[in-house]
Protein backbone atom coordinates (compact mmCIF):
# COMPACT_ATOMS: atom_id res chain seq x y z
CA UNK A 1 0.00 0.00 0.00
CA UNK A 2 1.32 3.56 -0.57
CA UNK A 3 -0.33 6.38 1.35
CA UNK A 4 -2.47 8.59 0.19
CA UNK A 5 -0.92 12.21 -0.28
CA UNK A 6 -2.44 14.94 2.18
CA UNK A 7 -1.15 17.79 -0.39
CA UNK A 8 -0.10 21.01 1.17
CA UNK A 9 0.22 22.62 -2.16
CA UNK A 10 -2.83 21.34 -3.61
CA UNK A 11 -4.79 22.58 -0.92
CA UNK A 12 -3.45 26.01 -0.17
CA UNK A 13 -3.73 26.26 -4.20
CA UNK A 14 -7.24 25.99 -3.68
CA UNK A 15 -7.86 27.87 -0.63
CA UNK A 16 -6.12 30.63 -1.91
CA UNK A 17 -8.84 31.33 -4.63
CA UNK A 18 -11.46 31.12 -1.32
CA UNK A 19 -9.31 33.77 -0.11
CA UNK A 20 -9.52 36.02 -2.84
CA UNK A 21 -13.29 35.91 -3.03
CA UNK A 22 -12.86 36.95 0.72
CA UNK A 23 -10.67 39.91 -0.08
CA UNK A 24 -12.91 40.89 -2.50
CA UNK A 25 -15.86 40.72 -0.53
CA UNK A 26 -13.85 42.33 2.52
CA UNK A 27 -13.28 44.94 0.47
CA UNK A 28 -16.75 45.60 -1.33
CA UNK A 29 -18.51 45.21 2.40
CA UNK A 30 -16.08 46.74 4.62
CA UNK A 31 -14.15 49.29 2.39
CA UNK A 32 -11.15 48.74 3.14
CA UNK A 33 -8.34 46.18 2.04
CA UNK A 34 -6.79 44.03 4.59
CA UNK A 35 -3.26 44.60 6.02
CA UNK A 36 -0.55 42.89 7.17
CA UNK A 37 2.22 45.00 9.51
CA UNK A 38 5.55 42.65 10.03
CA UNK A 39 7.81 43.98 12.61
CA UNK A 40 11.58 42.58 12.60
CA UNK A 41 14.87 43.60 14.27
CA UNK A 42 18.17 42.83 13.04
CA UNK A 43 18.81 40.96 9.76
CA UNK A 44 18.47 37.19 10.68
CA UNK A 45 18.74 35.81 7.09
CA UNK A 46 15.64 33.25 7.69
CA UNK A 47 13.66 36.16 9.41
CA UNK A 48 14.34 38.56 6.25
CA UNK A 49 13.39 35.64 4.07
CA UNK A 50 9.72 35.02 5.53
CA UNK A 51 9.63 38.86 5.70
CA UNK A 52 9.99 39.29 2.18
CA UNK A 53 7.38 36.05 1.90
CA UNK A 54 5.09 36.99 3.09
CA UNK A 55 5.23 40.89 1.33
CA UNK A 56 5.02 39.06 -2.08
CA UNK A 57 2.25 36.67 -1.56
CA UNK A 58 0.79 40.19 -0.33
CA UNK A 59 1.10 41.48 -3.30
CA UNK A 60 -0.01 38.37 -5.46
CA UNK A 61 -3.15 38.98 -3.72
CA UNK A 62 -3.63 42.68 -3.90
CA UNK A 63 -3.36 42.76 0.06
CA UNK A 64 -1.66 46.07 2.13
CA UNK A 65 1.82 45.06 3.97
CA UNK A 66 4.05 47.65 5.70
CA UNK A 67 7.75 46.45 6.73
CA UNK A 68 8.59 47.45 10.19
CA UNK A 69 12.48 46.61 9.73
CA UNK A 70 14.26 47.75 12.65
CA UNK A 71 17.77 48.01 13.46
CA UNK A 72 19.71 45.11 15.23
CA UNK A 73 20.44 48.02 18.24
CA UNK A 74 16.83 48.93 18.35
CA UNK A 75 15.98 48.87 22.29
CA UNK A 76 12.96 46.74 24.15
CA UNK A 77 11.16 50.71 24.82
CA UNK A 78 11.66 51.45 21.29
CA UNK A 79 10.36 48.29 19.50
CA UNK A 80 7.67 48.39 22.02
CA UNK A 81 6.65 51.82 21.11
CA UNK A 82 6.05 50.51 17.88
CA UNK A 83 3.89 48.06 18.84
CA UNK A 84 1.60 49.94 20.14
CA UNK A 85 1.32 52.10 17.48
CA UNK A 86 0.55 49.50 15.15
CA UNK A 87 -2.26 48.25 17.96
CA UNK A 88 -3.46 51.98 17.39
CA UNK A 89 -3.24 52.13 13.85
CA UNK A 90 -7.09 51.42 12.44
CA UNK A 91 -5.60 50.52 8.88
CA UNK A 92 -3.67 47.98 10.66
CA UNK A 93 -5.30 44.31 10.70
CA UNK A 94 -2.14 42.27 11.64
CA UNK A 95 0.84 42.27 13.02
CA UNK A 96 3.33 39.90 13.03
CA UNK A 97 6.91 40.39 14.84
CA UNK A 98 9.65 38.11 13.86
CA UNK A 99 11.79 36.15 15.96
CA UNK A 100 14.49 35.79 17.23
CA UNK A 101 14.56 39.44 18.64
CA UNK A 102 18.09 40.99 19.25
CA UNK A 103 19.79 40.40 22.54
CA UNK A 104 18.83 42.28 25.27
CA UNK A 105 14.80 42.17 23.96
CA UNK A 106 12.23 40.37 26.13
CA UNK A 107 10.42 38.29 23.76
CA UNK A 108 7.62 37.61 26.27
CA UNK A 109 7.38 41.42 27.12
CA UNK A 110 7.18 42.49 23.13
CA UNK A 111 4.42 39.72 22.59
CA UNK A 112 2.17 40.75 25.79
CA UNK A 113 2.15 44.43 23.92
CA UNK A 114 0.90 42.94 20.58
CA UNK A 115 -2.84 43.49 20.46
CA UNK A 116 -4.54 40.16 21.01
CA UNK A 117 -7.55 41.45 18.21
CA UNK A 118 -4.27 41.88 15.66
CA UNK A 119 -1.97 38.64 16.67
CA UNK A 120 -2.77 37.10 13.42
CA UNK A 121 0.09 34.66 14.75
CA UNK A 122 -1.74 33.35 17.39
CA UNK A 123 1.37 33.84 19.51
CA UNK A 124 0.33 36.46 22.64
CA UNK A 125 -0.57 34.45 25.31
CA UNK A 126 -4.35 35.09 25.81
CA UNK A 127 -4.79 33.92 21.85
CA UNK A 128 -2.81 30.92 23.63
CA UNK A 129 -5.16 30.69 26.48
CA UNK A 130 -8.35 31.20 24.32
CA UNK A 131 -7.44 27.99 22.62
CA UNK A 132 -6.63 25.73 25.84
CA UNK A 133 -9.89 27.40 27.64
CA UNK A 134 -12.60 27.02 24.30
CA UNK A 135 -14.85 24.21 24.22
CA UNK A 136 -15.06 21.05 21.64
CA UNK A 137 -16.09 22.30 18.31
CA UNK A 138 -20.31 21.92 17.75
CA UNK A 139 -20.37 23.73 21.41
CA UNK A 140 -20.25 27.83 22.05
CA UNK A 141 -16.46 28.32 22.11
CA UNK A 142 -17.31 29.81 25.78
CA UNK A 143 -14.34 32.23 25.05
CA UNK A 144 -13.59 35.31 23.35
CA UNK A 145 -12.50 35.23 19.44
CA UNK A 146 -8.89 33.73 19.05
CA UNK A 147 -6.25 33.37 16.55
CA UNK A 148 -4.56 30.09 16.03
CA UNK A 149 -0.91 29.81 15.14
CA UNK A 150 -0.60 29.16 11.80
CA UNK A 151 1.13 26.07 11.32
CA UNK A 152 -1.02 23.53 13.63
CA UNK A 153 -4.38 25.27 12.13
CA UNK A 154 -3.00 24.31 8.83
CA UNK A 155 -1.60 21.17 9.93
CA UNK A 156 -5.28 20.73 10.80
CA UNK A 157 -6.98 22.05 7.62
CA UNK A 158 -5.67 19.10 6.05
CA UNK A 159 -6.82 16.62 8.23
CA UNK A 160 -10.32 17.95 7.79
CA UNK A 161 -10.50 18.75 3.77
CA UNK A 162 -9.15 15.56 3.17
CA UNK A 163 -11.84 13.83 5.64
CA UNK A 164 -9.82 12.48 8.55
CA UNK A 165 -12.14 11.21 11.11
CA UNK A 166 -11.22 13.12 14.62
CA UNK A 167 -13.48 12.01 17.04
CA UNK A 168 -12.49 9.59 19.46
CA UNK A 169 -9.04 8.70 17.60
CA UNK A 170 -6.12 8.39 19.75
CA UNK A 171 -3.84 11.28 17.92
CA UNK A 172 0.20 11.40 19.31
CA UNK A 173 1.78 14.70 18.97
CA UNK A 174 5.70 14.50 18.90
CA UNK A 175 7.21 17.77 20.12
CA UNK A 176 5.80 20.26 22.63
CA UNK A 177 6.73 23.74 21.03
CA UNK A 178 4.90 26.63 21.26
CA UNK A 179 3.78 27.26 18.06
CA UNK A 180 3.39 24.08 16.92
CA UNK A 181 3.11 20.46 19.43
CA UNK A 182 1.18 22.41 22.10
CA UNK A 183 -1.20 24.18 20.17
CA UNK A 184 -1.74 21.35 17.58
CA UNK A 185 -2.69 19.20 21.02
CA UNK A 186 -5.33 21.74 22.00
CA UNK A 187 -6.76 21.50 18.57
CA UNK A 188 -6.87 18.02 18.13
CA UNK A 189 -8.53 17.88 21.70
CA UNK A 190 -11.44 20.43 20.46
CA UNK A 191 -12.02 18.07 17.32
CA UNK A 192 -12.69 15.36 20.37
CA UNK A 193 -9.44 13.01 19.68
CA UNK A 194 -7.51 11.72 22.98
CA UNK A 195 -4.31 13.10 22.53
CA UNK A 196 -0.96 12.35 23.72
CA UNK A 197 1.86 15.05 24.08
CA UNK A 198 5.21 13.22 23.34
CA UNK A 199 8.64 14.89 23.61
CA UNK A 200 12.36 14.42 24.38
CA UNK A 201 12.07 12.66 27.60
CA UNK A 202 9.18 10.78 26.76
CA UNK A 203 9.67 6.60 27.48
CA UNK A 204 9.73 4.66 25.04
CA UNK A 205 8.36 6.74 22.08
CA UNK A 206 8.03 4.21 19.14
CA UNK A 207 5.38 2.54 21.72
CA UNK A 208 3.74 5.39 22.08
CA UNK A 209 3.70 6.10 18.63
CA UNK A 210 2.70 2.96 17.19
CA UNK A 211 -0.87 2.69 19.30
CA UNK A 212 -1.34 6.67 17.02
CA UNK A 213 -4.33 6.97 14.55
CA UNK A 214 -2.93 10.08 13.88
CA UNK A 215 0.66 10.74 14.08
CA UNK A 216 1.78 14.13 14.09
CA UNK A 217 5.55 14.63 14.23
CA UNK A 218 7.08 18.37 14.93
CA UNK A 219 10.56 17.67 16.57
CA UNK A 220 13.42 19.06 13.91
CA UNK A 221 15.18 15.75 13.86
CA UNK A 222 15.26 14.68 10.02
CA UNK A 223 13.47 11.20 9.45
CA UNK A 224 13.49 10.12 12.98
CA UNK A 225 9.78 8.84 12.72
CA UNK A 226 10.49 5.61 11.09
CA UNK A 227 7.84 2.67 9.43
CA UNK A 228 7.98 0.68 12.17
CA UNK A 229 7.09 3.59 14.71
CA UNK A 230 3.55 3.53 12.54
CA UNK A 231 0.82 1.64 12.92
CA UNK A 232 -0.73 0.54 10.04
CA UNK A 233 -3.55 2.94 8.73
CA UNK A 234 -2.74 5.82 10.45
CA UNK A 235 -2.47 9.24 9.14
CA UNK A 236 0.60 11.29 9.58
CA UNK A 237 1.35 14.68 9.68
CA UNK A 238 4.80 15.85 9.46
CA UNK A 239 5.42 19.33 10.59
CA UNK A 240 9.34 19.14 10.41
CA UNK A 241 11.54 21.52 8.49
CA UNK A 242 15.43 19.75 8.37
CA UNK A 243 17.94 19.54 5.71
CA UNK A 244 20.34 16.84 4.92
CA UNK A 245 22.23 17.34 2.36
CA UNK A 246 20.67 20.65 1.43
CA UNK A 247 17.70 18.54 0.71
CA UNK A 248 14.89 19.22 2.82
CA UNK A 249 13.42 16.68 4.94
CA UNK A 250 10.58 16.26 7.74
CA UNK A 251 10.71 14.75 10.69
CA UNK A 252 9.48 11.70 9.61
CA UNK A 253 10.87 9.10 7.17
CA UNK A 254 8.59 9.41 4.24
CA UNK A 255 10.01 7.01 2.07
CA UNK A 256 9.25 4.63 4.52
CA UNK A 257 6.13 5.46 6.23
CA UNK A 258 4.31 6.14 3.28
CA UNK A 259 4.21 2.11 2.38
CA UNK A 260 2.33 1.48 6.10
CA UNK A 261 0.72 4.77 6.44
CA UNK A 262 -2.91 5.63 4.65
CA UNK A 263 -2.17 9.14 4.56
CA UNK A 264 0.94 11.09 4.86
CA UNK A 265 2.37 14.97 4.14
CA UNK A 266 4.90 15.10 2.19
CA UNK A 267 8.34 17.77 2.20
CA UNK A 268 8.17 19.79 1.50
CA UNK A 269 4.69 20.33 -0.13
CA UNK A 270 2.67 18.97 3.31
CA UNK A 271 2.15 21.34 6.09
CA UNK A 272 4.72 23.95 4.66
CA UNK A 273 2.44 25.60 2.18
CA UNK A 274 -0.52 25.28 4.66
CA UNK A 275 1.20 28.17 6.56
CA UNK A 276 1.11 31.14 4.49
CA UNK A 277 -2.41 30.47 3.48
CA UNK A 278 -3.60 29.94 7.31
CA UNK A 279 -1.76 33.81 8.33
CA UNK A 280 -3.54 35.43 5.16
CA UNK A 281 -7.10 33.41 6.64
CA UNK A 282 -6.36 34.91 10.09
CA UNK A 283 -5.53 38.07 8.29
CA UNK A 284 -9.09 38.14 6.72
CA UNK A 285 -10.47 37.13 9.84
CA UNK A 286 -9.03 39.79 11.68
CA UNK A 287 -9.92 42.42 9.39
CA UNK A 288 -13.52 41.27 9.45
CA UNK A 289 -13.89 41.20 13.15
CA UNK A 290 -11.96 44.80 13.53
CA UNK A 291 -14.34 46.27 10.86
CA UNK A 292 -17.67 45.09 12.31
CA UNK A 293 -17.02 46.30 15.75
CA UNK B 1 -0.32 -3.82 49.95
CA UNK B 2 -2.54 -0.78 50.79
CA UNK B 3 -1.29 2.74 48.88
CA UNK B 4 0.53 5.44 50.81
CA UNK B 5 -2.31 8.08 51.40
CA UNK B 6 -1.69 11.87 49.68
CA UNK B 7 -2.89 13.46 52.52
CA UNK B 8 -4.34 16.58 51.69
CA UNK B 9 -5.14 17.59 54.75
CA UNK B 10 -1.52 17.32 56.44
CA UNK B 11 -0.08 18.54 53.71
CA UNK B 12 -2.79 21.79 53.86
CA UNK B 13 -2.12 22.48 57.20
CA UNK B 14 1.90 22.29 56.90
CA UNK B 15 1.53 24.71 54.29
CA UNK B 16 -0.72 26.83 56.30
CA UNK B 17 2.13 27.67 58.79
CA UNK B 18 4.50 28.58 55.90
CA UNK B 19 2.23 30.93 54.76
CA UNK B 20 1.21 32.69 58.07
CA UNK B 21 5.42 33.20 58.18
CA UNK B 22 4.86 34.47 54.49
CA UNK B 23 2.12 36.51 55.24
CA UNK B 24 4.21 37.76 58.54
CA UNK B 25 7.25 38.66 56.12
CA UNK B 26 4.81 40.40 53.57
CA UNK B 27 3.49 42.47 56.28
CA UNK B 28 6.81 43.72 57.76
CA UNK B 29 8.84 44.02 54.19
CA UNK B 30 6.30 45.60 52.21
CA UNK B 31 4.11 47.24 54.75
CA UNK B 32 1.06 45.54 53.48
CA UNK B 33 -1.89 43.23 54.55
CA UNK B 34 -2.63 41.16 51.27
CA UNK B 35 -6.37 41.05 49.94
CA UNK B 36 -8.73 39.48 48.38
CA UNK B 37 -11.68 40.65 46.89
CA UNK B 38 -14.33 38.26 45.94
CA UNK B 39 -17.20 38.62 43.36
CA UNK B 40 -20.49 37.05 43.36
CA UNK B 41 -23.90 38.03 41.43
CA UNK B 42 -27.06 36.10 42.78
CA UNK B 43 -27.59 33.44 45.26
CA UNK B 44 -25.94 30.00 44.14
CA UNK B 45 -25.94 28.19 47.25
CA UNK B 46 -22.35 26.14 46.47
CA UNK B 47 -21.08 29.98 45.20
CA UNK B 48 -22.27 31.60 48.78
CA UNK B 49 -20.89 28.81 50.84
CA UNK B 50 -17.74 28.59 49.13
CA UNK B 51 -17.26 32.84 48.59
CA UNK B 52 -17.89 32.66 52.85
CA UNK B 53 -15.11 29.55 53.33
CA UNK B 54 -12.51 31.96 51.37
CA UNK B 55 -13.46 34.64 53.84
CA UNK B 56 -13.54 32.58 57.01
CA UNK B 57 -10.19 31.51 55.97
CA UNK B 58 -9.23 35.06 55.52
CA UNK B 59 -10.17 35.86 58.95
CA UNK B 60 -8.26 32.58 60.41
CA UNK B 61 -5.11 34.03 58.25
CA UNK B 62 -5.59 37.55 59.61
CA UNK B 63 -5.41 38.23 55.86
CA UNK B 64 -7.65 41.36 54.40
CA UNK B 65 -11.00 40.24 52.42
CA UNK B 66 -13.88 42.22 50.51
CA UNK B 67 -16.84 40.47 49.88
CA UNK B 68 -18.92 42.08 46.78
CA UNK B 69 -22.00 40.50 46.84
CA UNK B 70 -24.03 41.98 44.12
CA UNK B 71 -27.87 41.12 43.13
CA UNK B 72 -29.07 38.25 40.50
CA UNK B 73 -30.06 41.12 38.48
CA UNK B 74 -26.71 42.86 37.77
CA UNK B 75 -26.20 43.72 34.56
CA UNK B 76 -23.06 43.09 32.74
CA UNK B 77 -22.08 46.77 32.53
CA UNK B 78 -22.22 47.07 36.29
CA UNK B 79 -20.37 43.76 37.12
CA UNK B 80 -17.53 44.82 34.74
CA UNK B 81 -17.24 48.38 36.45
CA UNK B 82 -17.21 46.66 39.14
CA UNK B 83 -14.01 44.68 38.18
CA UNK B 84 -12.29 47.50 36.47
CA UNK B 85 -12.71 49.03 40.04
CA UNK B 86 -10.82 46.24 41.37
CA UNK B 87 -8.10 46.06 38.90
CA UNK B 88 -7.18 49.80 39.28
CA UNK B 89 -7.58 49.64 43.45
CA UNK B 90 -3.68 49.12 45.26
CA UNK B 91 -5.21 47.81 48.11
CA UNK B 92 -6.94 44.39 46.59
CA UNK B 93 -4.48 42.20 45.25
CA UNK B 94 -6.30 39.35 44.24
CA UNK B 95 -9.95 39.22 42.93
CA UNK B 96 -11.92 36.21 42.34
CA UNK B 97 -14.83 35.99 40.12
CA UNK B 98 -17.44 33.40 41.34
CA UNK B 99 -19.10 31.21 38.67
CA UNK B 100 -22.15 30.82 38.34
CA UNK B 101 -22.86 34.13 36.85
CA UNK B 102 -26.77 35.25 36.32
CA UNK B 103 -27.77 34.53 32.78
CA UNK B 104 -27.42 37.35 30.49
CA UNK B 105 -23.93 38.37 31.65
CA UNK B 106 -21.08 36.54 29.16
CA UNK B 107 -18.68 35.31 31.59
CA UNK B 108 -15.77 35.06 29.20
CA UNK B 109 -16.40 39.41 28.63
CA UNK B 110 -16.15 39.25 32.87
CA UNK B 111 -12.98 37.08 32.70
CA UNK B 112 -11.32 39.14 29.85
CA UNK B 113 -11.64 42.29 32.40
CA UNK B 114 -9.73 40.94 34.95
CA UNK B 115 -6.54 42.01 35.74
CA UNK B 116 -4.03 39.13 35.13
CA UNK B 117 -1.86 40.40 37.78
CA UNK B 118 -4.66 39.72 40.25
CA UNK B 119 -6.26 36.49 38.51
CA UNK B 120 -5.25 34.79 41.44
CA UNK B 121 -7.78 31.76 40.29
CA UNK B 122 -5.73 31.25 37.32
CA UNK B 123 -8.83 32.16 34.83
CA UNK B 124 -7.96 34.61 32.36
CA UNK B 125 -6.81 33.92 29.35
CA UNK B 126 -3.15 35.55 29.33
CA UNK B 127 -2.75 33.20 32.81
CA UNK B 128 -3.95 30.18 30.61
CA UNK B 129 -2.15 30.80 28.10
CA UNK B 130 1.10 31.75 29.87
CA UNK B 131 0.82 28.43 31.88
CA UNK B 132 0.53 26.82 28.23
CA UNK B 133 3.53 28.65 26.53
CA UNK B 134 6.21 28.32 29.90
CA UNK B 135 9.10 26.17 29.34
CA UNK B 136 9.40 23.09 31.26
CA UNK B 137 10.72 23.85 34.65
CA UNK B 138 14.33 24.37 35.36
CA UNK B 139 14.64 26.45 32.59
CA UNK B 140 13.67 30.07 31.84
CA UNK B 141 9.81 29.79 31.75
CA UNK B 142 10.17 32.48 29.10
CA UNK B 143 6.74 34.09 29.69
CA UNK B 144 5.48 36.92 31.91
CA UNK B 145 4.70 35.85 35.73
CA UNK B 146 1.02 33.48 35.90
CA UNK B 147 -0.88 32.24 38.08
CA UNK B 148 -2.41 28.04 37.82
CA UNK B 149 -5.60 27.34 39.03
CA UNK B 150 -5.37 26.31 42.89
CA UNK B 151 -7.01 22.80 42.29
CA UNK B 152 -4.56 21.41 39.44
CA UNK B 153 -1.50 23.81 41.80
CA UNK B 154 -2.55 21.53 44.79
CA UNK B 155 -2.41 17.81 42.84
CA UNK B 156 1.12 18.68 41.55
CA UNK B 157 2.03 19.78 45.29
CA UNK B 158 0.85 17.00 46.63
CA UNK B 159 2.99 14.80 43.89
CA UNK B 160 5.68 17.19 44.35
CA UNK B 161 5.93 17.18 48.34
CA UNK B 162 5.74 13.29 48.17
CA UNK B 163 8.28 12.81 46.24
CA UNK B 164 6.86 11.60 43.01
CA UNK B 165 9.25 11.32 39.89
CA UNK B 166 7.53 13.10 37.33
CA UNK B 167 10.06 13.24 34.66
CA UNK B 168 9.54 10.56 31.80
CA UNK B 169 7.06 8.70 33.94
CA UNK B 170 3.23 8.89 31.75
CA UNK B 171 0.66 10.89 33.28
CA UNK B 172 -3.07 10.33 32.42
CA UNK B 173 -5.51 12.91 32.61
CA UNK B 174 -9.04 12.16 32.83
CA UNK B 175 -11.15 15.17 31.59
CA UNK B 176 -10.43 17.79 30.03
CA UNK B 177 -11.76 20.84 31.73
CA UNK B 178 -10.81 24.24 31.57
CA UNK B 179 -9.76 24.48 35.41
CA UNK B 180 -8.59 21.20 36.48
CA UNK B 181 -7.63 18.86 33.57
CA UNK B 182 -6.00 21.34 30.82
CA UNK B 183 -4.31 23.30 33.51
CA UNK B 184 -3.48 20.18 35.05
CA UNK B 185 -2.03 18.40 31.41
CA UNK B 186 0.38 21.77 31.08
CA UNK B 187 1.66 21.34 34.33
CA UNK B 188 2.33 17.72 34.57
CA UNK B 189 4.10 18.42 30.94
CA UNK B 190 6.13 21.26 32.29
CA UNK B 191 7.76 18.64 35.22
CA UNK B 192 8.65 16.45 31.72
CA UNK B 193 6.09 13.88 32.12
CA UNK B 194 3.77 12.25 28.89
CA UNK B 195 0.85 13.48 28.77
CA UNK B 196 -2.25 11.86 27.87
CA UNK B 197 -5.99 13.53 27.57
CA UNK B 198 -8.32 11.46 28.34
CA UNK B 199 -12.50 12.78 28.32
CA UNK B 200 -16.02 11.61 26.73
CA UNK B 201 -15.07 10.56 23.35
CA UNK B 202 -11.97 8.21 24.82
CA UNK B 203 -12.03 4.86 22.77
CA UNK B 204 -11.29 2.23 25.84
CA UNK B 205 -10.70 4.54 28.61
CA UNK B 206 -9.61 1.37 30.90
CA UNK B 207 -6.59 0.29 28.70
CA UNK B 208 -5.66 4.03 28.72
CA UNK B 209 -5.47 4.29 32.47
CA UNK B 210 -4.12 0.95 32.62
CA UNK B 211 -0.46 2.59 31.56
CA UNK B 212 -0.61 5.06 33.59
CA UNK B 213 2.13 5.88 36.35
CA UNK B 214 0.34 8.79 37.43
CA UNK B 215 -3.37 8.63 36.71
CA UNK B 216 -5.43 12.10 37.26
CA UNK B 217 -8.94 12.14 37.50
CA UNK B 218 -11.19 15.11 37.10
CA UNK B 219 -14.58 14.06 35.22
CA UNK B 220 -17.44 14.36 38.20
CA UNK B 221 -18.35 10.43 37.82
CA UNK B 222 -18.66 9.24 41.44
CA UNK B 223 -16.19 5.70 41.58
CA UNK B 224 -15.60 5.51 37.77
CA UNK B 225 -12.17 4.43 38.09
CA UNK B 226 -11.96 0.96 39.13
CA UNK B 227 -8.57 -1.22 40.37
CA UNK B 228 -9.57 -3.40 37.05
CA UNK B 229 -8.34 0.33 35.18
CA UNK B 230 -4.91 0.61 37.49
CA UNK B 231 -1.93 -0.09 36.51
CA UNK B 232 -0.45 -1.78 40.15
CA UNK B 233 2.46 0.91 41.28
CA UNK B 234 0.53 3.57 39.94
CA UNK B 235 0.05 7.06 41.77
CA UNK B 236 -3.39 7.78 41.95
CA UNK B 237 -4.49 11.62 42.17
CA UNK B 238 -8.51 12.19 42.48
CA UNK B 239 -10.09 15.68 41.95
CA UNK B 240 -13.73 14.26 41.80
CA UNK B 241 -16.46 15.62 43.90
CA UNK B 242 -19.49 13.74 43.84
CA UNK B 243 -22.08 12.67 46.51
CA UNK B 244 -23.41 9.48 46.91
CA UNK B 245 -26.98 9.12 49.10
CA UNK B 246 -24.90 12.24 50.72
CA UNK B 247 -21.58 10.63 51.59
CA UNK B 248 -18.92 12.50 49.35
CA UNK B 249 -16.77 10.18 47.16
CA UNK B 250 -14.48 10.99 44.38
CA UNK B 251 -14.29 10.14 40.66
CA UNK B 252 -11.78 6.81 42.01
CA UNK B 253 -12.94 3.79 43.83
CA UNK B 254 -11.00 4.32 46.79
CA UNK B 255 -11.93 1.14 48.26
CA UNK B 256 -10.47 -1.02 45.27
CA UNK B 257 -7.78 1.22 44.08
CA UNK B 258 -5.68 1.84 47.54
CA UNK B 259 -5.02 -2.14 46.87
CA UNK B 260 -3.33 -1.50 43.42
CA UNK B 261 -2.26 1.72 43.49
CA UNK B 262 1.23 3.06 45.26
CA UNK B 263 -0.18 6.25 45.90
CA UNK B 264 -3.36 7.88 46.30
CA UNK B 265 -5.75 10.73 47.42
CA UNK B 266 -8.57 10.38 49.87
CA UNK B 267 -11.77 11.91 49.20
CA UNK B 268 -12.69 13.89 51.36
CA UNK B 269 -9.09 15.06 52.67
CA UNK B 270 -6.91 14.83 49.30
CA UNK B 271 -6.79 17.26 46.62
CA UNK B 272 -9.53 19.31 48.42
CA UNK B 273 -8.42 20.61 50.93
CA UNK B 274 -5.06 21.73 48.69
CA UNK B 275 -7.59 24.13 46.75
CA UNK B 276 -7.73 26.84 49.22
CA UNK B 277 -4.37 26.75 50.23
CA UNK B 278 -2.90 27.49 46.58
CA UNK B 279 -5.33 30.31 46.34
CA UNK B 280 -3.90 31.74 49.09
CA UNK B 281 -0.44 31.27 47.94
CA UNK B 282 -1.30 32.64 44.78
CA UNK B 283 -2.86 35.65 46.65
CA UNK B 284 0.58 36.12 48.86
CA UNK B 285 2.40 35.92 45.62
CA UNK B 286 0.36 38.87 43.53
CA UNK B 287 0.67 40.84 46.92
CA UNK B 288 4.39 39.92 46.40
CA UNK B 289 4.31 41.01 43.00
CA UNK B 290 3.00 43.91 43.04
CA UNK B 291 4.62 45.04 45.69
CA UNK B 292 7.90 44.96 44.35
CA UNK B 293 6.84 47.48 41.58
Amino acid sequence: MTAQLLDGRALSSAMRKELDAEIAAIKAELGVTPKIAVVRAGEDPASVSYANAIQRTCELRKLAFEMHALPEEVGEAELLSRVVRLNEDPGVHGIMIQEPLPKGIRAEVITDALSPAKDIDGVHPANTGRLAQAEPVGRSAGVSDFFVPATPAGGLELLKRHGVALNGKLAVIVGRSRIVGKPMAMLLLRENATVILCHSRTADLPAICRQADILCAAVGRAKMITADWVKPGAVVVDFGVNFQNEVMVGDVDFEGVQEVASMITPVPGGTGPMTNVMLLKNLLEAARRQGQK
